[in-house]
């Protein structure tokens, strides 16, 4: 087997829309396409995922064609398929795409026949261009195993924006089917214009009412222009979660802390404690500011999403 | 004079192209579209700027249409317009449109005759969309006085993307005539194949000469991934810095870091001293690698455009 150098973004002389003749997954393989012939995720957690293949592995993927609700790698019995265990980000694959995710590293999606998607070809194998991943998460299925999830947007597409918590609504709008997202371009200006001053409104105040102090480590990011912190979403915005823009759903947090809690390094309690997920114990409590009431139920979502037993 | 209330985004009634039908400024406020008859600025540094007026009021302007380099408020003689005094942040308006940068709100863009730009219209004044502010610097003009510019790039266009760092061909392919930025959608994909991936080996590289630590406070963030850092362009990419994509001009740095290095909080010696910008105090010096060289022109280039006399 020749050896396979993963190259980022588009392979030359293989353009979105290629399919591979034969309809085998080893072409793509010699296309320098995707690596594995079985495994979905082709990455590593060190140097990321250069592409992903969707073919039904997974019934909790979700494809909407520009925006893929991707599952991780794991937890399945070899033979029947069926999930015995939980998946984790100790998996390769798993943490490759949580790599790309970081890194802001472009994501060959290929899409296969056995896929349960009107997106999916009739037959064989397509590349189906760049995407990016947007975040991950943890589900509880009905059968009670968890599995990692990944929201990936295709580059350059209508989904594909600077802030993913800003155009809310793009991804809100469809909540309803999951196969009526609009292939076409949404017109992201027009329809977010309330959202925009009401985002601007609510910001504002989460930050006025801390002074810019992050609600975990207590500092503020001092700039030229003035202290600095960001309003974080706890249950986030847009598809599948659907957070609300609310001030109860929202955290004044420095970047580092913000990165932190949306990639589930610490959680919240109910009495609102500040717990490490790395090595579970429980450090400050949450800087609070009797005005600014925290929705428990939002709380708990978070905590859904990166802890088994919440 | 009625009150004017500060929206952000679109205007209802008030779709883009809309033109005050006599042509005059009162208008626009009267609209609620921007609140200032002469200043080009309107909001304020704790809300964000809501809109701006391009009108030939600085000629250190640079309109591409889709992108803007915007030049700051102040230093002007009133009755002369000649440039008298470096511009700050202090100033309301500069302020404003720094927050606007950082809390990514939408700045709604109107166009008036006297700016030399093809974009212009002929006479009077054009609301021309929504804009999002990128990135702010100070540029030394000619005559030794310093100005304060923000790029600015219209939402939902091929400019307006996910990471400003990530598709700086985007930016960078025209460097050499200022008007030639095409209208017309940019097919991204295809033109940032190998950047992307010279981008993932670059940033791969200087992340594990530093084991992810931040080469100014020597902390990492760790995630349930593990640990976590961001590549940060010492000299930025893109219009109108074009710093190029190698290690030499490159730092691993935490979030927070990231964010005061992008927006002058501290700069660097030609030593390698850190030096924070707000009080001039030395700090502990970068954390280097020997195999890790920084090219002093791209620290240089940075320090210029922080501090008059670097």
């Amino acid at each position: 087997m020749s050896t396979y150098i993963r190259i980022f973004g588009e392979i030359p002389g293989y353009p979105e829309g290629w399919a591979p003749p034969t309809g085998k997954r080893a072409e793509l393989r010699e296309a320098g396409i995707h690596a594995h012939n079985v495994a979905g995720i082709s990455g590593t957690a060190d140097e990321g995922a250069d592409a992903i293949v969707l073919n039904g592995g997974y019934p909790d993927d979700d494809d909407r064609g520009l925006l893929i609700i991707y599952t991780g790698h794991g937890g399945q019995d070899s033979s029947t398929k069926k999930q015995i265990a939980d998946q984790d980000l100790k998996d390769s694959g798993n943490a490759a795409l949580v790599k790309s995710q970081l890194d802001s590293l472009p994501v060959r999606v290929i899409r296969g026949y056995k896929e349960k998607s009107p997106h999916a070809p009739a037959k064989g194998y397509r590349y189906d261009g760049l995407y990016r991943v947007v975040r991950h998460w943890f589900k509880t299925r009905n059968d009670g195993f968890r599995v990692c999830q990944f929201l990936m947007v295709k580059i350059d597409s209508p989904y594909d924006v600077p802030d993913p918590d800003y155009p809310d609504d793009i991804f809100t709008e469809d909540n309803s089917s999951a196969s009526q997202v609009p292939v076409g371009p949404v017109r992201r200006t027009k329809t977010t214009v309330n959202k925009a001053n009401r985002r601007a409104t609510v910001v504002k105040e989460v930050k006025a009412l801390h002074t810019n102090l992050c609600q975990v480590c207590g500092n503020t990011v001092e700039l030229p222009s003035g202290p600095s912190s960001q309003a974080a979403h706890i249950q986030a915005l847009g598809v599948p979660h659907n957070g609300p823009d609310v001030i109860e759903n929202i955290l004044c947090l420095c970047p580092n802390d913000h990165l932190r809690f949306d990639n589930g390094a610490f959680y919240l309690t109910d009495n609102l404690e500040v717990v490490n997920a790395l090595d579970g114990k429980i450090g400050r409590p949450l800087r609070t500011h009797p005005e600014h009431k925290i929705g428990t139920e939002y709380v708990r979502y978070h905590r859904a999403c990166w802890v088994k037993v919440p």
